[in-house]
């Protein structure tokens, strides 16, 4: 058998990943942070012994959560990252030459050194000159901030367990609007469609307290429980997915390797057992 | 912990489930066989330590196996199903009224024993007037057919090791190429688009020995490894997603937990790593 990590959730299920090695291993203020270096997907990030992002998948991710809302927006320029201190999604917002002014909010020091460190393609987008890190609680960041002042904000957020509670909570959601101008947009990580109901109506509602419009949206992680994950857009206006900027996403659809023209607007068919959950 | 089923998968990723009860453990001519009572999924069918079905996530795989074939021929009435021998494809199929004759061939008898007594919602569907079940090996099944016969080949297996193997040969696919009438259609399952490129290449090259028109399809199978699942559509003439049947789909729909109108046409939508793959 040898080395293996293995991630349980709910004590339900498993997933487990043969390891070469433990690259990094140490506690933050926050949270237990660990690099291993798997057979499968290569090097991989756990916070709190939960897959955060694996070198081999990781593009899916940080490719949907950023790149859809960017696309669905006017015309961005001021982007608020909450969470997301590994780089990837600033990583990817950079390639849009319209956003002048990214601000990540990160509470986690620890996270944002150890990204620079072995997620190097990812972290070192945190030093652009167009990127401000704030080490800080996205939940006071976003409070404290002034109306309408942003056009995007990204809740890069790891589980509403543990350190990422408060980025579900009604109150943050209630700050998130006022921060953005009148046509702003949001996106959440939501977890997994298969995930249980419960959890599944807490984010919707939650969301729901801050935005009337909201549109959810899938892809397929291998290394996220259950396979597939979700994300929730959400607006004062309504969202229209078919009305995504071409031109903005020609620039930028030739390095990427998840989403291409079809895939920016069939991300949001849902299938049916999701559908029923998001829209009741 | 308590008693917990893994699948391991290439020596390097495992899928572990909380088990309640292992209700069936056998070993048939061909493979063993079992039936465990998970907390996350319920029932799941074991076919060589390998997860088939789940009673909580069967409803993707059959649902896109059948329906998209279904509503994408011109008028199918006599459809062939190799492997399938849980009965779960056969039940989609029967609820369209202009399939009027289904022979399903299972190389393996207790399958379909186990099945009718553990999951009879799949199982009893291979009672249905208009089906015949044959026991034995499908390559010999096709290769024996008549040219022409067949509006819809539907190839229900297992992976491409142990008893399936013959099921990703050339040869296979050049006989239900042949026993197609000239608007026929071929489906089969091939695998997560996160497996390696030579598996990923081999289906491919297979298929193609029979087919000169390829369309491939996504969806999410929580208990599948890595999560994301891909089939594949064969025939003689192009295939045109879009053009699907919709009143025949519309007889359906009412019914189905994963599929809509939305989706029939948004599976065909490949992230790019694996639309290269399946074009190169």
């Amino acid at each position: 058998m040898g080395l293996w990590f293995t991630e349980i959730e709910d004590n339900e299920i498993s997933y487990g990943y043969k390891t070469k090695d433990v690259l990094f291993s140490s506690r933050s203020e926050f949270q237990t942070i660990k690099i291993i270096d798997t057979l499968a997907y290569g090097k991989v990030m756990l916070l709190d012994d939960l897959v955060m992002l694996t070198e081999s998948d990781e593009f899916v991710y940080h490719e949907v959560i950023s790149h859809i809302p960017v696309c669905l927006h006017k015309s961005p320029e001021k982007v608020v990252v909450i969470g997301g201190g590994d780089g990837g999604t600033v990583r990817e917002l950079l390639k849009h030459q319209c956003i002048k002014d990214i601000t990540l909010c990160e509470i986690d020091k620890m996270v944002t050194d150890v990204s620079k460190e072995f997620f190097p393609s990812l972290g070192k987008a945190l030093e652009d000159d167009r990127v401000t890190v704030k080490i800080g609680d996205g939940v006071a960041y976003m409070k404290d901030m002034g109306a309408g002042e942003v056009d995007l904000v990204i809740v890069d957020s790891t589980d509403p367990i543990g350190p990422g509670e408060g980025l579900f909570c009604k109150e943050f959601y209630r700050s998130v609007a006022s921060a953005l101008k009148d046509d702003g947009l949001m996106v959440c990580q939501s977890e997994s469609p298969w995930h249980s109901t419960a959890m599944l109506h807490r984010i919707r509602d939650n969301v729901a307290a801050g935005f009337e419009h909201r549109k959810s949206y899938i892809a397929g992680i291998p290394t996220y429980p259950r396979g597939t994950w979700s994300w929730t857009l959400a607006a004062k206006n309504p969202i229209f997915p078919e009305e995504y900027n071409r031109s903005r996403f020609d620039q930028v659809k030739a390095g990427l390797k998840y989403l291409n023209d079809g895939m920016m607007v069939s991300v949001f068919s849902l299938p049916n057992f999701y559908q029923d959950q998001v829209s009741q």
